[in-house]
């Protein structure tokens, strides 16, 4: 279904679905222009190096993790935020259980049309 | 301190600042595209109608809220969230104290540069 024309997105009503290897996610709100979707990492589970011409702000909710943003890298808690710029290759190692906010801009058509 | 450039933003160096009556802010990562603000709520604080041409995402981070946005309401708890369109008038009234996770596209300059 899509929803991108829908304001309001109720969590209860969203199911998770596979994005890896111990990685589930959750896509919350969402229009052509932004995208929020809710990454949870089991323990040790990783995010692989990876690039999009979408920029990318995302939120540690919970856990431990090193992020790696063009060859730079910061471990990251609970409150701790960063941003991808366009293009830039980054990657998340967990180190404890735990769970990103990621904000796209704009929108990941990818996630809700897979093949675009 | 511009930070824009910064993409690692860690908590435990960002303030809290006023943002209403029993409203604070505290301002995430950014940069020109896109800015991650969390706004904490006392117990009937409330958000008035506003509208601004930036587009907004928000998260309920915690406790519960009453969101309206273009004149239709609904209650939002922890993990719903919503997508406000350019220019539309919303507010917030908090019914459980809490925490928003807003996200701007672009960035609110007038956050970090006052009368901009």
């Amino acid at each position: 279904m899509d929803r991108k024309n829908e304001p309001f997105a109720h969590d209860a009503d969203l199911a998770w679905e596979p994005a890896g290897i111990g990685v589930t996610r959750k896509i919350l709100t969402y229009r052509d222009e932004v995208m929020m979707v809710r990454v949870r990492f089991e323990a040790g589970a990783i995010g692989p190096p990876h690039s999009h011409p979408h920029i990318q702000c995302s939120l540690v909710e919970c856990g431990t993790f090193d992020i790696t943003i063009s060859g730079r890298t910061e471990r990251l808690v609970a409150g701790d935020s960063f941003t991808v710029p366009p293009d830039a290759v980054h990657g998340a190692v967990n180190i404890e259980a735990g769970v990103l906010l990621d904000v796209f801009t704009p929108m990941r058509r990818d996630f809700v049309l897979p093949g675009t």
